[in-house]
């Protein structure tokens, strides 16, 4: 039996007002000028920026910031980063906003240590040794990225796009503030979305290959569950403080390793692969995609091992049939306004373009996706094609 | 709202044949000389020291030994411990053993880095400002020290004797090497012991004044039932991985901090303290100290919030009526053969001996103990009486 490891470091400030440790925490920390990251205005509009600096300079921090991280963020912008960075003499990153203005300081912070092109740890060329020391205030529940070793980037500079992940343990930044309250903005469409990426984080681990750990799969079910619960709170009323929070925390640790703890492998992953095909060309959220796809996935691989399936089903909906279950995932996705097929994203695919997704997919049929079940070009196309009613 | 944190550092290896990483790892880490800290004598019998200690040297790490740790971990053997580390150059401890042996260690490690007297730092006098790299392999799913903030050592210089709790973030040690097939050979008194030590390290933070995060609530609730699930299967039949395997992730989890992440304290932990009364002045195990007193609290806190006891019986046991919910619980410690009074720790309570009892928890009627429900001396009192069949 391989051993597992469970490594989530990151030290969590949670509740109302969070975001007022920024100073406290960064003086502990030792940082003297920190690079402020963040993204396309709205954390300036909200007036969230404008407290946190006030805040970091009573702690007698110096600060230069870096907004304009959009979704899906870019390396270009990182590479700006670094050579911020570097000629101000910064010695810490804060990441106020999502996963992406988090993913893209995590970047920053790999290319500000390894030097040379920072886009070769997201194409495998390079495996990051070191990363600049990094804290998040978030403001968005859904990538966990807020204490996950991930970072997923594009690459804006090629054609075709490429949007590319880098797992690696010094990704899990050394703090996170977590306020609720600071979600309440946060539109439905991303409300809806991000939960969406909050369960996917949890299936695609619960579906893979070899020993399953119970208990593992008993968190699993509660965290699904309670996502399930509290979505449909915050689209109703935004401001739901129980609602953001619960949300808020299963986002943590539906992606910090609890929910593969013990289990033979990491999960399967082929759906998020899958999706950042579709994110990257075409700019959809990843929430959305990803429920887009999940269902054709679901169907495509069910006969691996269909108890697995009815197992889920029970332990979240108390449906054991397998296929209900699937139905019911996806009925539950329908209720908060994300889509369950490609047309639902607003793309038409035909055959050709189900084809070309696939082989970029899978690297123009160089590598496998998936655990649970290992899927070829051929089995990907297939998927696309299911989620674009071709099959 | 108080913020909450959660930070739970502790880098776990988890499934068979994970102590053979300690050469590995601890090489990782830097360690050039290392204190090998054990118990009484079965991980020298079970022939797992000699493989531990092969394994580091191995790996170009030099070490020395030092065994002897008790249950209920004495601070004579720990001031040992510090002038062993000390006069050989060590500069990192290996625990190998239960959580006694950790909580041993981890003394060492306060009273290493911090000088003067180590027992300032569990008296309460001064607060721990560093510590000594510490792992550990574990042999005993219980006290959940693996991850957890917190080591207990007994005075056993002074008379009464003292047990007192150390609870810091320097004490969350570098690394864990959990494989559950080294608790096969645990007695299954020792097992069920540790199941009711694992299980109270929720319901002590199930049990809290003001906000409750519902994840957390579901969480507890799952863990609680694979408690419940794994312990009887595990008596049955010992080398059970399964069953060895969740109890382990159980302990871990139980006390690393999650179960009590978002809500708005810590929890209650009155049942620990008057428990370690028992346990230091009479040696019994920890776990079916727990098992004695928990029942009494639970009937004497009950009318604080009815609907909380509800609440944890419909979510462990479907049982939502308050009463026939703490009845199932101790239904299920009974099972397990562990006691749900006094006198089934044998021991033989008067009314003298409760009030003894009682103030010496209390410091002498000097401090109060609880959360859900404060609890003065005379509380304490009672408690015991209802325990002893007094009341």
């Amino acid at each position: 039996m391989t051993i597992k490891e469970y490594y989530a470091p990151t030290h969590v400030y949670f509740g109302k007002g969070a975001e007022d440790k920024a100073g406290e925490v960064l003086k502990k920390e030792g940082a003297t000028k920190v690079l402020v990251h963040f993204g396309t205005g709205s954390v300036k509009k909200s007036g969230l920026l404008d407290r946190v600096e006030e805040n970091i300079k009573a702690a007698g921090i110096d600060f230069v910031e870096l907004g304009g991280v959009v979704p899906n963020p870019r390396v270009s912008l990182v590479r700006e980063g670094i050579e911020l960075y570097k000629s101000e003499g910064c010695d810490y990153i804060l990441s106020v906003g999502g996963g992406s203005v988090l993913d893209s300081a995590k970047a920053i912070g790999y290319g500000v240590y390894g030097g040379g092109d920072v886009w070769d740890f997201y194409c495998g060329k390079r495996v990051p040794e070191g990363i600049a020391p990094i804290g998040c205030i978030l403001t968005l529940s859904a990538t966990g990225s807020e204490m996950s070793d991930s970072s997923v980037i594009t690459n804006d500079e090629t054609d075709p796009i490429y949007k590319r992940g880098c797992n690696n343990d010094l990704g899990r930044i050394r703090f996170s503030l977590l306020n609720p309250e600071l979600t309440y903005t946060v539109s439905k469409y991303q409300t809806a979305s991000g939960s969406v990426d909050i369960m996917m984080h949890t299936l695609e681990r619960f579906f893979h290959s070899g020993h399953t750990l119970e208990l593992t799969d008993k968190l699993s079910f509660a965290l699904l569950k309670e996502v399930i619960r509290w979505t449909p709170v915050a689209l109703e009323k935004p401001d739901d403080y129980e609602a953001r929070a619960n949300l808020m925390w299963c986002g943590s640790l539906s992606h910090n390793g609890l929910m593969a703890a013990g289990n033979a492998t990491l999960g399967d992953w082929a759906c998020h692969q899958i999706e950042h095909e579709l994110s990257a060309e075409y700019d959809v959220a990843h929430g959305a995609g990803l429920s887009a796809i999940w269902g054709s996935w679901a169907r495509y691989v069910l006969d691996v091992d269909r108890d697995r399936f009815a197992k889920l089903g029970e332990g979240v909906f108390g449906e054991s049939d397998p296929i209900r279950a699937i139905e019911k995932f996806e009925a539950f996705f329908k209720s908060i306004d994300m889509p369950t097929d490609i047309k639902g994203l607003g793309l038409d695919f035909d055959e050709a373009a189900c084809k070309n997704a696939a082989l970029g997919v899978t690297f123009q049929d160089a590598r496998t996706l998936g655990d649970f079940k290992v899927l070829n070009t051929e089995d990907i196309c297939n998927i696309y094609m299911m989620a674009s009613g071709l099959k």
